[in-house]
């Protein structure tokens, strides 16, 4: 049973994500870097009973959820560093030339203002209360608010309680962060559409994603809302490479089909190529190697259920057969890999080939013609990622298909599958719509902070009133573009 | 008479732009950066011509004309210069490591895709057919097609020739750039929401911008609109400055107030200050100072007509006093300035004084106490420029009122007056609602080509395949950042 935050609650957290918003606006990247290494320390501090009590919500193995705390952590550190570098502050002056009438502007990165961060249920520690959006907000210099993803309440309760504390041994306004539970739909309806919010993050179905768009662009003052919902991943083989590796390539996709239980926004959902003797060798060691893998429990009762659903749906739609599935019995919640066949006229047709199966589920899509494959490349939606297999001169006869492939995806992959989203700055975990909201951004990777802030410009102001950012001195050392040029050094004239 | 393209027309070009997209994608930043250079050379040939159309378009001085071409050739140089670096490219590469299971991940900035620009009738060069929207789309790797703004339709044709000549002269493919041309609304409506267009920019009115921004959040896949919709730029004046300079800054705020009639985003319609004696003597000034000001035509009759409807409204409010305004007969579309004055608590109450009037006309507010300020800061909408007109004692004595008005702009200005947005780096031409729709970009200033690209990671890809960019050699010669590090090199091993 989920206590559900009141109305009332709410309303007071809100206020005081505003109030704090005034004092964290004004604190320097150096003093917000210092504080994410804090909560940092504090997750790796909390050992064993978070990764019990995770285990317990999720059904995620304990070496898994090991490597996610990890993986968290650096999330912080990575985005501390990277924070206090001043590459998101963006500073940039221009000094006065009175002589040409130009005054002096001087401008960077400030803050939005509070941001509501809605969690996922796949990633208990790396993307929800204490993941990569509230990371990336409070680096921003925005305060949180976090909607706790009801499926792992107490993971959650956990998490908060590390950045509440850090936030008292910090001495900084408590509603810099705040953590409201529930499961109603409402709570977050009403969250993003309160006047104080001013930026949204969300990582789960394209149904939750698309409604807290609306909601936001519906506002009479609308707000940003950076929504990842997930995608099917495609991969396109090509001949040359599958002729020589069919069944590598099997193995390594079956792998990836099921790692976590097919639960990554990242699975490889769809695998497109020419049919022929090559994607028969594929499919006849897809045939083995699937049911090899055995199948683990899914995050929850309803995903499992919905999994289900969807899973029998796909499965059940005209021109489609099973090629492969896991051969266990269901036993609780275990998700049970599957893999279709289709052809490339009914994938394009048939809508419901190309929706999300949330869980190991893979679409086989045997083209006819390389026509064919082109046409599907043009039709298809937005993508996190797409992912081609083949040699180089395969790529060197499909430039023109490929070109399309950039455009609907965020990352494009060569002969590695998708799962496994490194937390690096030339990670982009954000593609064209409907994967995201906006593939101008990304919420994987230090860059993730840049959702959150705006630019502002002071125009001819005293220094003393100026952010240590964009003071003469450069008292906080950091790179600056003045004049056009990058400089790192101070603007004073050394008195002499 | 303006022509209509024809719809069969506007299907044809939206075609040519997605097609010449594909080329243009692929072009380097120094490429378009050549390209940028020619159109500016081709805009500074123009000569005379240019100029007195214009002019007998928009009644625009043939000075102002002047030094507006000089300002839009400017654009295209210093976008063509910025993007020449790197700067919009964001270049980031991390390296194998195969020994941590590290993937080589490079990520760069891409063109979102075909831009429809809106031009703005009051900047006939700068902000409209080959102004900066136009410019940093195809700096960003855009095509761009512009629906050219039906008051002053000749001087549109000229610059939309020279962009298509300079394209002709480069050999690119004729969709990188489409001039539509029309008066009615339907051809806005239907530009943004077709399927292969991938961003719009518009300046111009709230309703215009607001219409398309909800067009384009309904699509069935969404995209980002920046629509620059004036705002009225207060400007807040303290007691120890108007003591010392009441006089002074009433001359200079007459004449920001009047400047080319008026008819700026930046005009500052609000002047804000305790009531006393110092505002007496800023308003005894203005009362000897606007009537010198010779009032001039406006760009065209519309705008002359609602300008007069509007001022009118706003002076028939109760509890406003008109305290000074130019005394010339009314002659042709002549914008005659007019200055009332308000209570603080009538200013926010009366929803209707808070409403841009694009012309020469301001309010000024006479607050009873800092409270009323700090309450008008407070619920003001968002706006592209505030202006604090203090000594450094007023800003010490008024840290938190000056912090929330810093929530509610883009500039913020210090003893200067906001007319004249200077093309600089430093430069943010972009404000909260409703005085942008997305306040975390610009439209002025270089950083305007970031609204139109969008990262794409390439993980594990062959060094043949990557973009120029992105390739071991750095054949560019750019700034990348490798590792978190930034790199101007090669990272070819020399060989030995």
């Amino acid at each position: 049973m989920i206590e559900e935050t009141s109305k009332e609650n709410i309303e007071v957290r809100i206020q005081m994500a505003a109030v704090a918003y005034q004092f964290l606006k004004n604190t320097t990247i150096k003093e917000r870097a210092a504080f994410m290494n804090a909560v940092a320390d504090q997750i790796e501090a909390l050992g064993e009973e978070l990764l019990t009590t995770a285990h317990t919500e999720t059904s995620l193995s304990l070496a898994r959820l090991t490597g996610e705390k990890a993986r968290t952590t650096g999330q912080w550190r990575t985005y501390a560093k990277a924070v206090a570098t001043g590459i998101y502050a963006e500073t940039r002056i221009d000094l006065a030339q009175p002589e040409k009438q130009k005054s002096d502007i001087r401008k960077y990165n400030i803050g939005l203002g509070p941001v509501v961060v809605f969690g996922a249920s796949n990633f208990p520690f790396a993307f929800s209360t204490a993941g990569g959006d509230t990371a990336s907000a409070i680096g921003a210099g925005c305060p949180v608010i976090v909607k706790a993803h009801p499926a792992h309440p107490q993971t959650s309760q956990m998490m908060a309680d590390v950045i509440t504390d850090t936030v008292k041994e910090f001495g900084w306004p408590e509603g810099i962060f705040s953590h409201i539970t529930g499961t109603s739909y409402e709570i977050g309806a009403y969250l993003t559409q309160h006047n104080d919010i001013r930026a949204v993050a969300f990582t789960g179905s394209f149904s939750g994603g698309k409604a807290l768009f609306d909601i936001a662009n519906r506002r009479e003052n609308p707000i940003p809302v950076f929504a990842e919902m997930g995608s099917i991943n495609p991969i396109v083989a090509f001949d040359h490479l599958l002729e020589s590796r069919a069944e590598d390539l099997a193995k390594e996709y079956a792998l990836s089909l099921t790692l976590g239980v097919g639960q990554f926004c990242t699975n490889p959902g769809v695998f497109i190529a020419l049919k022929g003797e090559n994607i028969d060798r594929f499919i006849a060691t897809l045939k083995i190697e699937i049911p090899k893998i055995i199948p683990s429990n899914m995050l929850n009762k309803g995903i499992f259920e919905n999994f289900e659903k969807l899973k029998s749906v796909a499965s059940a739609q005209s021109e489609v057969n099973i090629v492969a599935e896991a051969n266990t019995e269901i036993n609780e919640w275990e998700g049970r890999a599957v893999v279709i066949e289709t052809t490339g006229q009914n994938f394009i047709q048939n809508g419901i080939l190309s929706e999300e199966v949330f869980g190991p589920f893979g679409i086989i899509v045997a083209c006819e013609a390389p026509e064919e494959i082109q046409q599907i490349a043009e039709e298809l939606k937005g993508q996190l990622t797409i992912t081609i297999a083949a040699t180089d001169e395969d790529v060197r006869q499909n430039i023109k298909l490929i070109d399309v492939l950039k455009d609907k995806c965020g990352r494009l992959l060569f002969n590695q599958m998708p799962t496994g989203v490194e937390v690096v700055y030339a990670m982009q975990h954000g593609g064209p719509f409907p994967s995201t909201t906006d593939a101008r951004f990304t919420s994987v990777g230090p860059d993730a902070v840049k959702r959150f802030v705006r630019p502002i410009s002071f125009q001819n102001w005293p220094d003393e009133f100026l952010p240590e950012e964009l003071k003469d001195e450069n008292p906080l050392q950091i790179k600056r573009m003045v004049d056009g040029e990058v400089n790192s050094g101070s603007l004073k004239l050394p008195t002499t």
